[in-house]
């Protein structure tokens, strides 16, 4: 394994499969911090590929997907998690035996589950992991090699994953100056579907109301509140598309309780509970509260690297 | 009205009801800017008043609020609303008919109904306004006399309002870098009722609904994103809860809609229906993107003011 025999490097050779805001960043950063000789991508989008190409970011890519995998030491894939199924499927057969595998998927059980159906010998060669740094802004031009530095990486090892695969995934995150996580694939799905899917969801769903159903003048009173609320609105359509129904179940269970949570705060409202809505709103703000200050005492300057 | 013997001034002496982030801004503003020569605070916690006086928010502050309303040119109300009543019943008796009386509320039909009830003869001189510049910090120490440039100040005026008493609050504001807007009183609290109050529900309700329900260790996973979306859930319980209760019906109506929307968007996911989804957020996204580049289009640089 070639990582053993280099200093200051993880891999001779990766290729991110998808050279999107996290793909790209991650391309970048390897390159940037000298983890790697070289990145190959691959993206379904050609245009991307040329793109990331063209502004460095790769570099090379493969003609297909199965050509830019061959021989990799590492293989990220960076895709929309409805296209991980089919990509396990056409990669797996041209993989070497020592191949470590991982993704930046924000689901885990899901990506689990066609690893699983495809990987076959190489599932104790993959490693689920999720990045937990993405922005509203996406496509290869957002990528920075800094989109990692400071931020958590949530990995999900499942049974009999090879340990030096472990290590190595844990390695480069941790070069790149994120803090490495593990937690069981579950309680990654329900701990996103709460702190992530459902706010997502929810700000998707006020910015569709109030565009839909008010006077067309109405966002021209915006408070400054109410840009900020929104930001994750902007996100891309169908990566939320994809991370909603692949994290069904607990996203589905988390909504319906928050409805319902909705729901009473209502009937507050309704019946004039001014006691009901302060106890709420008191709760919420200490609750808020204490999270950026936990935020600002846990702060840590992001790792230095000697060049 | 000495207002019209000054150049610069606007007028010679204005009360303040209530010396928190609205009106002690607007209090260091006006004296920033020279607009009056002195202003007088009150606040019904006289620990506030000491301090906004000992800071040099204000000149000078009266005993009880008779006392402090007594030959002011201007009095401004910047409480919470549910006092507002009240201190509408106590100064009338006490102003002079050549008093202009102005609010801050974030709800206008609940503090109208308020100065019909108690104003009497001086109801032409009330100017219903509500300068859209809160942001989540509150208190007088957050007072700053840039808050209300480049934002909005929405006045509502009622029938019979004497032009020169909405001519002199609408040179208070513009001359402090603000943009005056006039609307209905109806249409300001429906404009409320979606785009600021509904929101603060939803950050209150998700941050209140994650803290109360879900592991202790789950805010140690956020993202980003969550941020800035719960910003919002660090503000005054107590005045939040006085906004819910004054416009009630107007938040009811947009909350009882935005959770049948979300109710909409449950059954989107509970049947796997990514079109669906994939329209509400590629919606979304447009209107949100619009809005961004709508405010950054808009953008006006602060009104300028030889000093």
């Amino acid at each position: 394994m070639p990582y053993q025999c280099l200093t200051d490097m993880i891999a001779d050779r990766v290729t991110i499969i998808g050279v999107g805001l996290i793909g790209g960043s991650l391309a970048l950063a390897l390159k940037k911090y000298r983890l790697v000789n070289s990145v190959i991508g691959y993206d379904v989008d050609s245009e991307s590929l040329k793109q990331a190409h063209e502004l460095g970011v790769i570099d090379s890519y493969g003609a297909n997907v199965q050509g830019s995998v061959k021989g990799s030491d590492i293989v990220v894939l960076a895709t929309p998690l409805l296209a991980v199924d089919k990509l396990f499927a056409s990669i797996s057969p041209v993989l070497n035996s020592s191949t470590v595998i991982t993704d930046v998927g924000s689901v885990k059980n899901s990506v689990i589950s066609s690893a699983r159906r495809h990987l076959g010998d190489l599932l104790p060669c993959f490693i689920p992991g999720h990045p937990i740094s993405g922005k509203e802004k996406y496509g290869v031009l957002a990528a920075t090699p800094e989109l990692f530095k400071a931020h958590k990486v949530i990995i999900t090892p499942i049974e009999g994953t090879i340990p030096k695969a472990l290590e190595l995934i844990t390695q480069m995150w941790t070069s790149l100056g994120a803090e490495v996580i593990t937690l069981e694939p579950d309680a990654h799905d329900r701990l996103m579907a709460s702190t992530s899917h459902l706010p997502h969801m929810l700000a998707y769903a006020l910015v569709d109301y109030l565009s839909s159903t008010c006077e067309e003048d109405i966002f021209e009173f915006i408070a400054g509140g109410f840009s900020d609320f929104t930001r994750i609105a902007s996100s891309q359509p169908h990566m939320w598309r994809d991370i909603c129904l692949s994290n069904r179940e607990e996203l589905l269970h988390t909504m319906i309780r928050f409805h319902q949570h909705l729901g009473k705060m209502i009937t507050a409202v309704e019946s004039d509970n001014g006691g009901v809505l302060l106890d709420i709103f008191t709760r919420a703000k200490v609750a808020r509260d204490n999270l950026i200050c936990q935020d600002k005492c846990q702060e840590q300057p992001p790792s230095r690297r000697s060049e």
